[in-house]
C-alpha cells in the first residue's frame, strides 16, 4: 500500500539539466537526502527553477520574521490545505530551526494550542486568512499585526510565504507528492540518539 | 510559552476517588505515564467514569475493525476537528498498533494520501461524513461500505467511534488539553533506540 | 412512508439486561412511554450504560445553569446538527421545564429570535461555537460568558452538554432514530386539554 | 423577554389602504387571526402587494405539486435559512394540508428523516440546492427530478417557490418577524380538542 | 456553443397579455432592446407581473440610497450568488447611473477593492450578510450602518433589494437566463463612440 | 475614492534592475501600457523574477490547452478567489485570445453558463477543485478529464496554472493591486472603434 513519490514521472538525476542537478546535490550534501519536492517538480525543469527561485527569494531573505517563524507559516497553512508533503517536510525543518520536537505537530493541528508567543499566534491567524479568505483582508488585519511590531514588509513576507506554499500545497496534492520517510523523525530526537 | 495541561484544575492522584485513581495507575503501569486526558477529565469524576466506560465499550469490543483501524478513525476525525490532544495521543497509539511510524501523520493530514487500503479509505471517508455532515448520511453511504465487506455492526462502530471522539475533541479544545510530551515520539523509533 | 425507530435491531424489554430494563421502566413510569433513544441505543447495552451515565452526570448535576437552560443548549445544537430525534425529544422537555409552548421551536430554528435573555443568547452562541468550530475557541469567548456571570464550571457544563449531544446527534443521524410521536405535542397544551 | 412582531412600525388595520386591509380581513375570516407576515410587510403597501401577488401566483397555481408539497418546500428551505416565522407559520399550514401533526418538524429539521416519499425527498433535495447553491445547478439535477415524473413546469414551481421564500426568509430575519402564537399548535391536535 | 436565453419556452411579444407586452415595449423604447429577464420571466405572466411590481416598488422608491447605490447592492449580491444575468445586466445599469466604466466589475468581484466610499462599503457588507447569513443579523449590524447615517428605512431598502435579487438570481440560475449581448458593453464607452 | 495601484511602494522604472525594466518595456511595447502586476510586484525584484519565470514556464509552454483555455482557468479561479486584478486583467487577455467580448464576464461569474464546450467546462470544474479543495482530488477527477481527451500533462498544466494564480490572487488581494483602467475595455470593441 505504499504510494510512489509522485503520480507523474520522476526524472533520474543523470537526466536532469546541469543547474537542476547541481541544486539537488547541494541539498543532498546538507540534508543527507534529496527531498522529494525537488525530484517530483523537476519533471518540468522550468517550473522547478521558478519555484526554487521564489522559495529562495522569500525564505533566504532578511526579514523581521525569524527562519523558524517562516516555517511556522508554512506548516500552519499547509495543515489548513491538508498538504501531506509540506506538513511533514516543513514540520521537520521547523523542529530543527526551533529546536523543538513538539512545535510542528502543534502548529499543523491547531496553532492556538501551540507553545508560541501571542505575536506568533497573530502572525499565523493572518496567514490563515490569506490562505482561506484573502479577498476579505482589511486594514484592521494590518493594524492587528502592527500592534505586535510587524512592519508592512514583514506582512508582505507573511502573505507571500502563505501564497507560495498555497501553490506548492496544490501541486503536492495534485501529484500526490510523498514526503521522504526521513522527514517524519527529523528534529524529534537529539542527533546522537538517531 | 508552555501551556498547562488544562485550563481547569487538575486533581492530584491522591485526591481522586479510589476507582478513578485505580484506572490511572493501570494505564501508568502499561504506558509508563498517565495520559493527560485522564488527569484533566478527572476534574469531574462522574464524567470521567462515563467517558472511560464509553471508550472501553467501543475500543475493547470485538469488531470487524482491527484495533489499528479504530485508531485510524480517531486520528482522521480528530484532525478534521483540529484537536491537538487526540491527534497526538491517538496518533501515537496508531503508530504502535500498526507498527508504522508514518501512518499517523498521513491520516491526520490527509487520509487520501496515506499508506492504507481502499477499504480503509472508504471507512475514513464515511467517518468524516459522520464527523462533518451526519445529517446527510444516506443509504448509498452504507452501500459503499458494504461493498468493502463492512457489516451493519461495523458501520455502527465507525459511526460511534467518530461520535465519541467528536465529544472528546470538543472537550479537549474547550479545556486546551495538552498532550503528554511522551506521545509525540511514541512509535516513531524502535523501542531499543529511545 | 413511516420509518422504523432505528435502522438497527431494537431489543425487546424482556431481552435486556436487568439494569438496562430497570432504567427504562423508571422513565416509562415518569413519562408514560419509553423514549426511543433508550430502546435504540440499548441495542448495545455497554454503550447504553455509558451514555446514560454521561447524560446523568451532566444533566442531573448542580450547576449555574438551570435545567431549562441545559435543554436550550441541547435543542440549539441539535438544530445545528439537524438531528430530528433530539430536536423533537429535547424540545418537548424544554417546553415542559420552561412551561413555554413556544421556546423549543424558536431555539431549534434561530436562538437569536427566541424569547430568552441576553445571557441565554450568549450561552447559546458559545455552545454553537463548541458545536461547529471548537478549535477556534479563545479566551475572549470565555470572557464574554463571564461578563454575564457564568463561572468556569458553568462554561464546562455548556461545552460538555454540547459535546455529549454532538455525540448523540451523530448516533441518531446514523441509525435514523425516530422520535416517539408523543414528544411532538408534549408541553404544547395544558395537561388537562390533551 | 417577548419580542415585538417586527422591529419596524406595524400599521393598524384602519390606517391601511383599502385593498391591503381587505386582503387581511379575508385571511382573518379564514384563519381566525391575521398572520404577522401580513401586518409586518404592510409597513410598505407596494411591497406587500407585490409579495402577495407573487405568493398567489405560485401557491394558487395548478401544478404537478400538491398544495402540501409546496408547503414542504417552504418549510425545508426556511429551515435551511433559519427563518423562524416561515418555519412556524408554514409548518402549521403543512400540518393542516397533509393532516399530519409530525411532518413539519421532520422536514424543518431534516427532510431525509421525514415520513415522505422518495419522490418528495428528491424534490426537497433539489429545492435545497436552489436555496444554497443555485449557481451549480446542472442538467443532471433536472434529470434526477424527471426520473420521478416531475415536468419542466413542476421544476420551475420548485425553484420559484424556493426563490420566493428565500426572499421572505431574508425579510423575516431582517425585521425579526414574530410568528403568531396560534401557529405553533395549529394542525397538531384534532380541531375539537383545541 | 451559444446558449439560448432560457431553458424554458420564451413567449413571442404578440402572444403576451396586453399589459405585459406594454411594459416590454416601454423598456425597449428606453433601452433600445428588451432585456431577457422580461422575455424569460414572461413565460408565466402572473409571476412576471409580481416581479416587476416588486422591482418597481423598491427601485423607483424615494430612498436614502441613490439609484446607483441600489444597483451596487444588486451587483455585489448577484456576484456572491454567481448569477450571470444580474451581474451583467445590472452591472451595465450601474455603470450608466454612476457614469463609471469600472465600478461594476470591481463590485461584482470584490467590493472591498472598489472605488466607493466607506459608507458604501458598509452598505455592501450588510447586504452580503443578508444575502449569505441573514439568520445571524444582530443589532450591532444595524448600529454599524446607522453610524454612517443610514436610517431604519434605508436598511429595509438594503435588505429588501438584496432579498428580491436573491430571488431573481435563483430564477436566473434555474432557467440559465442569458444576458443580452448589449449589456456587456453598455456604459463602458462614451455614447458617441459606440 | 480612487485607490492607488498598491498599498506597497511602487518603484519607478528608472530605479529598477536592468532585466526587470527590460521586461516591462517589452510588455509596454506590445500592450501599449505596463500592467500594474509588473509595477507592483517589482517592489521586490527577486520575487518579481521568480513570478515572471513561473508565469512564462506555464503560459508560453506548448500544451494540449490553447492559450485561450489557459486564460479561462485563470479567470475562473480568480473569480472564485475574488481577485479583482486577475479577473480584470486576464479577462481582457481572454477576450483578445478568444476574440470573444462576452467570455470573460461569463467565466468569472459562472463558467457553467458560459459559451464554452463541455470539455472546457470539465477543465474549469477541475481547476476549481484544485483551487478550493485540492486535498480531495481523487483518481475519478483525473478520469473525468481523460474522458475528454486531456492527457496527464494537460492536467498538470490545469493544476499548475490554478496554483500559480492562486498565489498571485493572494498577493493581489494582500497589496490591493489595482487593474490598469485599460484592461476593462480591452477586447470588448473592435480595435478601430476604440
Amino acid at each position: 500500500m505504499t504510494h510512489p513519490i509522485s503520480r507523474y514521472p520522476v526524472p533520474e538525476l543523470k537526466d536532469l539539466p546541469e543547474d537542476v542537478r547541481e541544486r539537488m546535490l547541494q541539498v543532498q550534501e546538507k540534508a543527507g537526502f534529496i527531498p522529494n519536492v525537488f525530484l517530483t517538480l523537476a519533471h518540468r525543469p522550468d517550473e522547478f527553477r521558478a519555484f526554487v527561485a521564489y522559495h529562495d527569494a522569500l525564505l533566504l531573505r532578511e526579514s523581521g520574521l525569524s527562519k523558524g517563524e517562516k516555517e511556522m507559516i508554512i506548516v500552519a497553512t499547509s495543515g489548513a490545505n491538508r498538504c501531506l508533503y509540506c506538513v511533514v517536510a516543513h514540520g521537520a525543518i521547523l523542529r530543527v530551526y526551533e529546536k523543538s520536537p513538539l512545535l510542528a505537530d502543534q502548529i499543523a493541528t491547531n496553532y492556538l494550542k501551540a507553545d508560541i508567543t501571542p505575536r506568533q499566534k497573530a502572525m499565523l491567524g493572518f496567514s490563515l486568512k490569506v490562505c482561506n479568505d484573502s479577498a476579505n483582508i482589511v486594514e484592521a488585519d494590518f493594524d492587528a499585526l502592527k500592534a505586535y511590531g510587524f512592519s508592512e514588509e514583514d506582512i508582505w513576507d507573511i502573505g507571500a510565504i502563505t501564497a507560495l506554499f498555497g501553490l506548492s500545497n496544490r501541486m503536492a496534492n495534485l501529484v500526490s507528492m510523498r514526503p521522504n520517510d526521513e522527514f517524519y523523525l527529523l528534529g524529534r530526537v537529539p542527533r546522537d540518539k538517531r
